[in-house]
């Protein structure tokens, strides 16, 4: 499928995360541990807030990540605060910049490890519940940028929670209605620019790995010698597909069924059911 | 908007009529003389039939056309009796391979210049029209393609101009319940591997350029010096949005609301009325 | 051709220069006037410092700039106070990343307008001339990347003008050795980081076009108006192949055979003379 | 490093040998079992001869080979009786179309798998040994193409099997002198469209994998229920970096230090030998 990260706290050059930890992003691209595919060669994007603006940047490209220099330069000469980055691994969708992660709208961005199961037989039927006002936006043919849409549709801005919990009740009652058993994967993370919600779900309770660093200061006191560490805010965090690097105690799991919240002052974390 | 050439006749490298003409495709790629923008280079496609197989191919890409090494290769080394070619200046969506024409289905090809206009007020209730079972084969974002889907909705394969009107009929009927006064604008080409047809229609009555070649006897009557019309059999025509080369008598307007059928045997030129 | 703008001055955002004006670059890339070429689709590239960084950023891609999204998304939102823009036609080397401008070297960046004449047949008595250290860096099939190494063999970084004409010197002798008559035609931009130098020359004293801003508070004097001009300092220059917008009295040629300096403090304007 | 593929015989779609047999050319591009990598994702080329025609076409493009849907077009619609593959993984030269092989000139076609070690040290001096009458028509940064025009210099047209020997005598020699061990590594195939050489050598005695297909007379026998095999001819021959599919005695390995001929009529395999 794919791999992802996200990114909040002490603004820095992407690349101190993208590249430079020893199983970075970039190195998962070539050499996935935990995911369905050990390449996920198939496009790729990288999405950050910038000071002072509230539309987030987006770079997107259908090559591999690892060899991509364009990634390398905005990577090592961008700092940012609260960034998101995504390779792909396409499950049978076009290979083309539309269907790359992250998928933004005005302050937004979202992107999305899983797949909803035999989309092919359903993507009508999620399309036409889609708010008809926003329809007409949709660009590309992938699961994961209906269900952005369907999340839109259903409250994103206003309850992020919520509006994710509808959008997967949606999508697995429109499966069990098309004999889907299991219809949904999934691992998203959502920003608006200040805050960053993560949710791990699928339908048969067997999600998709994902996990977040430990605070900084247990860090620290586990770590005294990590240089890295002094430089971060207590408030940093990052959320992953895949641990980086090797530092024990550094990383964990996101529960199943579960969701969280990172945001200035305490994070949050949450059960999460889909509801009617 | 667009330019595109079809051929149908004794089979020929495709280079001979992509690149050789003196105001070839490639050339208007560059500079268009009778298209609402000069330049076509937000992507191209070439389609051909080969021998004993049933399906055409499809070589599309994001670049321009004129700088494409291979389209350059696949022209100079491939023979074809039936192709398409096409330029493409996008009116708005994104440059991306599944956006260029030709589009295929089975052995069907589409292709298409022109526009719905307002197509992002229409899109969703187009969308609707298609054929459930066709909906999820759709993969990109363009008017273009959902003409091709609703063409294949309405019977495309059983009655190209039948399907085509009925088609033109729907979209015109949806543009006029959201007020939009001459909602279509179109030459189209399609084919099934044996036959081709052409379409030049527009609401308003002031549809795009589209010229069809003038009979070999003729032109070789005309031009008895010309030797390269002694390669071609009787039978070969040629369709395009531009003339190319600057043989005197050598091409005529389709009429506007018109279709052609270029076949084995007498081609046709009909009235084309769209009907509910 | 190509087409180039330098901007050097009040941190901005680079879409104020590449989208906003008139006739800014990205419209310079289908429709420019002064050009060779009126279309500039053959890729694409910029090059920005960042803050505390000393090597620029560069983003190049294969494709026009005037439909490329992760240009637009750049430009939207990295500000910088010193930058290059360049938008590419061939003159028939490959359409590749590492033919497009601007081209880098440690905190040094370079781009050209203009072309080695018959570059073909000086090729390689040119790239024997590049310091042996250098020349395994050499990635792409330009005159305007063996220009580069050949200033950097000839001393640009100690003494940018006098590297430069030497460069200017070396093609020259090796054009007329081979019966080349007039073998540069050049216009070029260079910087640090801090200091920008723009040269504009051609062995045939007729060289492309070239302009550079009026001081900004003569244009303010004369514009008192213009919002722009107060965000900006007095020390903002523009240095372009074709002026941007429309006011009166904002750019002055840079004359046949002349050099530019545009740095902290008085910018200066030299006659540039090849030398041995 | 790379994977390659060679066939010479009756003339087939390009798909029936890239993309049906079990560990497919393609699938390799994902998964190499021999590789130095497990992935070729940095760019793929097809060429292939076409009857009637002298020079080959070569289709080229920078994706990975898996995902890309001209390559199965053209291989799923264009027939051959010699054609060429190849999934490359960069050993750090940029991802360009000019750096995937095969490469081009005239009728000959070149492609390699393996490296010159060192090869930015002794790039200079080998460049400057290629023929100043070729050198300029060099357009990438790869060894291999710069290998391709030393055979070129060398006599390849003339004497294929001296001019590689000449050429890896040139490396070996140039890599002493510049203190690197074992200069050389490479499993190379030429072809000039009638017949195919295939080169398996390195400085150090243990060069990349190479197999050749067993005489298809001797496969029939070996397994008389392979209808495939009942369909070509017995000449059909096919070289390959890794065995594909899983027929036992279908694949033999080229020797240490040896070269084979492929032409009509008996093949060869010979020691191959450098020489000054």
């Amino acid at each position: 499928m794919c791999r992802w990260i996200a990114y909040s706290g002490t603004p820095i050059l992407l690349s101190q995360v993208l590249f430079e930890p020893r199983h970075s992003l970039i190195d998962q691209s070539l050499h996935s541990r935990l995911g369905v595919e050990t390449t996920n060669g198939d496009g790729f994007g990288v999405g950050w807030y910038a000071p002072d603006l509230t539309t987030p940047a987006v770079l997107r490209d259908v090559g591999p990540a690892w060899n991509n220099r364009n990634l390398q330069e905005v990577a090592h000469h961008v700092r940012s605060g609260l960034f998101f980055a995504h390779v792909r691994a396409t499950t049978g969708t076009a290979v083309q910049q539309t269907n790359c992660h992250p998928f933004r709208r005005d302050r937004w961005m979202w992107m999305h490890n899983g797949a909803i199961r035999e989309f092919h037989r359903l993507r009508r039927d999620l399309a036409l519940a889609v708010d008809p006002a926003l329809y007409a936006e949709i660009e590309g043919s992938t699961d994961s940028e209906l269900m952005f849409y369907l999340a839109l549709t259903f409250g994103l801005t206003d309850d992020p929670p919520g509006a994710v919990a509808r959008m997967a009740t949606l999508v697995e009652e429109t499966g069990h209605r098309h004999d889907v058993e299991h219809p949904l994967q999934m691992t998203v993370a959502v920003a608006d620019g200040r805050r960053l919600w993560v949710f791990r779900h699928s339908s048969e309770g067997a999600s998709r790995s994902l996990y977040y660093s430990t605070r900084v200061d247990t860090l620290r006191a586990l770590h005294p010698d990590a240089g890295y560490l002094r430089e971060v805010s207590e408030e940093t965090r990052l959320v992953v597909s895949e641990p980086l690097g090797d530092l024990p105690g550094a990383w964990n799991e996101v529960p199943e069924n579960h969701y969280g919240v990172v945001e200035p002052g305490l994070d949050e974390l949450h059960a999460f059911r889909p509801v009617a």
